[in-house]
């Protein structure tokens, strides 16, 4: 990280004079935000900076929607070439990441977004009019307001912005971290694919199944976690811009909100559209939480899968002992040549943590007033690190363990020849009660199922290797085939 | 309710011997249900038995499971005609609810929901060889595991009845309720659709709009609460049927599954199928998880729809009072005459409920392990119970509360006339900076508008009664039609 | 559960008229409460009302409040002494649980519990003019708000309620549930003091230490669980009532506040006493909160005591196998003989159940408004529901699962002796490094400890005898004994 | 912030060998850590490195029980002058934050921080022998393992880390920042108390109170936090150093826990001790979870605040505007003039951040297995996190928002005068129903209770001037002093 302009000695010397409606205040000199940006980094010193900024990914969003709407008030006139060129100039070194640390505003500031609106629009300013030879602090040619924002209202930007980043973190990080992660389960299922071994409900000794399967399920779920992302994107797709104060469109003109949302849409090569009902845009941040829910249920979906991991992995020696996990660090301070399933445990913390900020949004959804809910910072602050955690996450465990699991299959086969649960296979032949005699003795008097049910007299020899087979049990051919 | 069976008197007289695989145990001589039900009813004493009993809703699924399987078996002459009819028989007494009181356990029972699937294969059994001329706990002609349980696991039986219940309740009775909530909501929007009045902004003043927008904003939340609730159709209507113990399908024939999740779809007339992956389908719980997900975001868009009705309606003489409220009882105890917004508390209290629900599932769904998940009934009764709590408490809503809103048209008048947010309308003409300046001397020295800006030499008269005007404001011609 | 009162047919001739400030409404002629209890259960009707109803422990403490105000103002001339009689006798038959089937109200009513105390209210007001003589409906001479509520407002009334009867329900069900089972646990922890076992880190093998030890771990959580209520009384005994409607205690008379507390504390026996602010005691139920929290820690506790006991006794032949459970119940339909542990599961399940709740009310306590948090109902039931499904949770867990557990000695035996996690005890010896090439060794070939550090030449036989003793390391002379 | 060693270009000149016993590893030359440090930062390349590493105070925390350990073993003669001299002037330079930027890693790394312990042992050992003249990388003759980690393990370093982090956070952050906000708010209630407004419950006009008693109901709730935390304190201070790896206190020495907790408690000057029972100290995390539900607890008490200043400060013209808050920053980018309650807004989104953080600890603290919870990282950071942004949050609305509240004496004046619940005065004179008919009479035709109470004949109108006196309701001599 560059380092904070904000943490320069503020001697008089080294600061200039800015204004806004509230009067004037001195900024850094070098820094080319404005007034409000700076009375809200003074009003709201919360966290360490590093840690609790706005997260990045919404200034990039918020500059684009400079950018395009520079490009629809250029085409209506509203706007002169010359500041045209200057806003969409200023607004691209934004978006290539140039000017990173003039967004020094925390995600605990107004509900609305608004000084992270106005740190957008202060920056852009002047950044043009510097372009354009004028000096930081000048407001003029361009204007933060009437040019940068004309048309716009941080009620309707900040919220588009929240659905622009977000639709750019799930596409760009989190649906290949997902696929990829899926492929490498896949395959690993395909090599695993005819290992027979005991399965387990309850915890308990079930019937047989192969490896491949087990890892399919994993798979299988995430799977239906991209399919739940993708269902989200007609509400993420739906942008507030035009709606500006309260979703009326109040100083806007006829088709802006369209255009705009089309010219988004061009820009980023995504189908984004402009939100039918403005007034629900900016009053709820219900589609927030539909995406939030969707990352809820992914995080239950991975808590479920590293868990299982971690469990197959478990012993070497006192454990179920059926995975061999990669060794990645030494895994004790104290213990010598411990190793332990340590991407699990940092994926399940991630699932966790996931866990928690869904509640975070959840609270914060539901507690909007009237016009504008004002919880929008904290909303997609947890929305965004969830979607970070989640994709990094995959993409480590991916790596660093799953690509890495071997089974022990000299362990598999030891429980697969012990198992008393392959007694079900009898229950077509001689009934579940009879079977759950040959069982209960078994299991009390050590033998092994065969022994018991010949001393019971169920079957004899021959007809119990006819029916039980391990194999034949774990891919009996009833399945429709997936 | 009807009398609970297993409050009779337990002495000998008054019992019979029912026998399952761990051996005898007495059952009250009346009741239908066998050892394994009576096991769990006497091992998991958990809270007030009518509070905690699993919902009815899953016993009238699994019966339905039930009969759709000993169809199945039939086609497939795995059952004889005469065992076939008589468990049908009993199974449809089940389903129109004939034998509810004959389902005593309670949610906290064995987490794969076994004993409720026995449950229901007792009371089948013995309802079906009492059809046939046998008495109670004589298991024959139709034994509970080897006709009724033919083909099937409690592990792919409950969580298809899981899908198939909660399927039903989103179809019989939460989606009408939120489309007749969203259609009264549209029809006081109508009715109130020119009246203009402030809207607010951080329960701030900010610009005018309309009454009707405000209402049609709720409404647009229901209608993408409904539209959020039918994207998980697909995974609802999947069934893990078939997939029997681990997901193998161990002890079904070839077709079983496609041919039960089409029975069970062609009984209904919904589009159930058999999931792919049944390993899947038994070991998350993921697509209840799901739903879940979305009734969270349903919980939290009616929670914002009650806080702004109470707080519009707040007053009558000393609050925001733009909306007056029906009065249905007595608001207090102590203070005569006071009316209280009931129906909006009624209905945030639900919502809150809703989200520990979710909460509760999240957990429950995050913790299974292997081939199965353990948390099914505390899934799925939270699942149901807030599927009842939104349509009843929408219901509810819906007809003492909303139906009966009316406006305070002399109130939103008073607050347009001297709102000083009407300032916005002046920006194009005059500038940001200079509309703010107005604004503030209006408030500090209490004048209106046109008073402060025409002192400070910014407009003429005329001009402020040219560029400002409420109406317009509210329905500017710049939005897109919805 | 007696006969529902309100299912009856509602013809003309069984109904009666009653009254309040609202007007005339007719109510079941056979029932004792009156027009606000009749408005409300036809406003609100949520959920089936068997498992909705208010908690019954919340009308009992309602009635122990209107008893105790009679009492205060009997001392202060308020209420004759025919009155006050009347009340003492229909509120002790209230308490007695005679008249439970008198509250038909459900949680999702007013916010402020106003209709259950007026359903109280009412029910004493008709009883006891019944007592006295006259008709129900009379409210004369006993008139359920002049009267009965004299003194009192729901706004204090309901949350004072609401600290008797979690209190209560804590001390007759909880505590002594959690007494319980930390003894249970305890004894079974003697009972296994001196077998020595394998720990598992990570789920990975670890160093050795016994089983009374583990088990000693999960009481003392219990042991800290019960702590952490109790630290919660200082909250819950103090009392909202004497605040009346807003805080300030308007229509009673200087000492009504203290004197009624002391008049409960009395009645019960437990140390309750005057909210110092009662402005809090109406706003806020912070205190609600707070004990909500400690349940929830308590949940997780439990949570991971049975997730242990299902690990360890994972099995019979394909898991852990450490511990051996009580068998309750036929574990599968399909699986003869399987065993399950449903007692850990049915006990997790309301662990979950018990988060979920906590959220609820989370929201709920953080929902409030100005002089009244409306989300009373909610709340409390929420909370009571957690103290029962915990009490009788643990209590079931205890009796059927703890008090039968027995230790596998051969099995944890066997892991003892092959654990690679002795070499520990050699880092003083020989340092870390070399501890870890000899388990890496051992691992990778196969051996034996004793086999790799000989063959690296780090010792020799007899030293390694003298050094790893797993008996020593799992009772090192270095614990500070509890 | 220093910048990031890691991010230096890795080219081989730039680099050191460092060893482990996986083997060796390339570390960036220049930097501290060793092998293990490095293992970990490259398999968890987790979000953005600056917001998620694992909190500084665990660091400090850990160098903290370096030096304590040093201390003790010392004393016992197992560590030589020499070497504990440079392990103790390690530690310090990293308590006094010399060293920041050498603890690279992410709180999403092994779930029991042994990497984070091995980053300090490994820091600490290379910085002791840079002083004592050896190389970086030498491990002698200072070892991190066999000198630095003597008798400690990562299992019982990193939960005592985790509870002094905790409680220093606490008494440094947390305490002062309430207590300075209870006074604060006990200040303005002391200037505001006696101006007599209108109580609102449900959002409803209720009967008068004063000012100052409702500032007191905030500061009460203060109290009632400042007094919940310090109840944790018991469990905060028990630490579970001494236990090593699974509780037993393998490779320590008797008495090494007392003397190492009291080390500690002297450093410090606080109470903390040795735990009694170790293996529930490195198992469980429930103490951690006992003050994250305080921490909760304190949330919801300060988003009532939060909403209650905002509610009363709505305004200025179309809201309750019964308080005037301090006007910090523009509150549009639209909207000229406008200002909105942004440390309301602040407090309350840092509000639902510390409910989501609750959730997350609640699963992480729930899932623990066996001798060790490893969901350790996630736990402490969402606690720490939690801890500063309440403490920031409450000092910025209290000198930004609390401190600046003044009343709007004429509004509040207005809203007594004509508020219709001063009819609840009149209760004792005429009782409930004839008051009720008054208020409603007044409300329908628009009347004073005055006029409608003479026009029902119900008194006259000197009667009602001696019953009616709001400022005798807002303090009746009847309530017991705080």
């Amino acid at each position: 990280m560059a380092e904070n302009p904000s943490d320069r000695p503020d001697t008089e010397d080294s600061m200039r004079v800015e204004t806004d409606s509230m009067g004037t205040i001195l900024v850094p000199k070098t820094c080319y935000w404005g007034a409000q940006t700076q009375r809200s980094f003074e009003n709201f010193k919360i966290g360490p900076n590093s840690r609790e900024r706005m997260p990045i990914e919404i200034i990039h969003a918020i500059a684009l929607i400079k950018k395009a709407a520079a490009f629809v008030n250029l085409d209506h006139k509203e706007l002169s070439p010359k500041i045209f060129e200057a806003i969409v100039c200023a607004a691209d070194e934004i978006i290539r990441g140039n000017f990173d640390d003039q967004f020094p505003l925390v995600i605990w500031q107004t509900g609305s977004g608004t000084q992270t609106n106005m740190n957008v629009n202060e920056v852009i300013a002047n950044r043009a009019n510097q372009i354009l030879g004028e000096p930081l602090g000048s407001k003029s040619p361009v204007h933060p307001n009437d040019h940068v924002n004309k048309g716009q209202s941080s009620n309707d930007t900040f919220p588009t912005a929240m659905h622009i980043a977000v639709t750019l973190s799930l596409v760009k990080k989190l649906l290949p971290a997902l696929e990829s992660l899926e492929k490498k389960i896949r395959e690993r299922a395909q090599k695993f694919f005819s290992h027979v071994k005991i399965g387990r409900t309850h915890l308990q000794d079930a019937v047989p199944m192969t490896v491949g399967q087990e890892f399919n399920a994993w798979a299988s779920q995430i799977k239906y976690g991209l399919r739940r992302i993708r269902s989200t994107f007609d509400s993420l797709h739906s942008l507030a811009q035009g709606g500006t104060a309260v979703g009326t469109g109040l100083n806007t003109y006829s088709g802006f909100d369209r255009e705009i949302a089309g010219t988004i849409a061009s820009f980023l090569d995504i189908g984004f559209y402009s939100a039918p009902d403005k007034f629900e845009a900016l009053a709820s941040n219900d589609a927030m939480l539909e995406i939030s829910g969707v990352l809820n249920t992914l995080a239950a979906s991975l808590m479920k899968i590293a868990n299982d991991v971690r469990l197959l992995g478990s012993g070497p020696r006192c454990g179920l002992g059926e995975l061999i996990l990669p060794e990645n660090e030494p895994g004790s301070s104290i213990m010598p040549g411990k190793v332990n399933p340590t991407q699990c445990e940092s994926l399940s913390m991630i699932c966790c943590q996931v866990m928690g900020n869904h509640v975070a949004v959840t609270v914060a959804a539901s507690n909007g007033h009237l016009q504008l809910n004002v919880f929008k910072p904290v909303i997609v602050a947890n929305i965004l690190r969830s979607i970070d955690l989640l994709s990094d996450g995959c993409q480590s465990f991916n790596e660093n363990c799953m690509a890495g699991i071997e089974v022990n299959t000299e362990r598999i086969g030891e429980y697969v020849e012990k198992c008393l649960m392959l007694v079900t296979a009898l229950n077509p032949y001689i009934g579940y009660d009879k079977a759950a005699k040959i069982a209960k003795k078994a299991h009390l008097e050590k033998k092994t199922l065969k022994e018991a049910g010949v001393e019971l007299n169920f079957f004899t020899e021959s007809q119990y290797e006819n029916w039980i087979n391990p194999v034949d049990m774990a891919m009996p051919k009833t399945q429709t085939k997936q």
